[in-house]
């Protein structure tokens, strides 16, 4: 099991695939305690530095556009380039968060739990990208934990009637 | 050509395809006023009431994320569910934004522009959006001549290297 990730900033570096699964699962404890949906994500660069972290963000801003991939997306800032750079999600991504991967050209993509939820990871790997399925135990029980307790919210974050 | 929507708000009636798109239309004329990228979208209800709308906000914010359709999906609110709305969207799509179709279950969607760049809009019909391309011809110009003008800009948003 991972642990989160403590005092984390960006520039940061996060030499390992479970270093940088750290700073996701560091995120989706902070967005449940925040009273949100456990869902967090970061990007690094090619040497492992920080870019941009965060989380879902649907419950504490009523932003619906804000899953936990497009979170540290649009706080790791303007790049020129994303071919080199990892994206660490604590799940599996969502078409919508598999769109933004695809569009952007994200070359490598670590996927904490697909246990819970099965997004477009194999589209993202037939177009590119490495995935590399993590699959940790805690994670895995947290969210599982989140969804048993708030179905109707986790239907809402993902288009489900 | 179809004219920019004027003092447009949230709950105003759009009935028709045309005057839709000229919600669109009009944010993507916004963005450009504030030296953005010039495309924008709009979310109605069944009824043609505009729920949201929003532009491109890569520029005037540094935020990779507000593409004109995201942008138009957060300033929505949350929904409970997409099946009967429609998205009028200034440019065919990216996979992005695309992702964003499918994964939320938006049941229509009115494209204002597939000449300047193709997206997903195949494959979000594919998997069950009504999609209706309009190719309007002044916007299409408008396009063009941004990317004519800012193509290192435009390559940055659509994540080509």
């Amino acid at each position: 099991m991972i642990s989160a990730a403590i005092n984390f900033k960006k520039g940061d570096v996060f030499a390992t695939d479970e270093e940088k699964l750290s700073v996701a699962i560091a995120e989706a404890h902070l967005g449940l305690a925040e009273g949100g949906i456990p869902i967090g994500a970061a990007l690094f660069d090619e040497a492992g530095r920080l870019l941009g972290s965060g989380h879902n963000l649907r419950v504490q801003e009523g932003d619906a556009s804000m899953h936990g991939e497009t979170s540290a997306f649009r706080n790791a800032g303007r790049q020129r380039s994303y071919r080199k750079l990892t994206l660490a999600t604590s799940l599996s991504p969502c078409w919508y968060c598999s769109g933004l991967i695809r569009q952007f050209g994200i070359g490598r993509v670590l996927v904490g739990d697909d246990k819970n939820f099965m997004g477009g990871q194999d589209w993202v790997a037939e177009h590119g990208a490495e995935v590399h399925v993590m699959n940790d135990p805690g994670l895995i029980k947290v969210m599982a934990d989140f969804i048993a307790a708030n179905d109707a919210l986790w239907n809402e974050d993902i288009g489900e009637d």
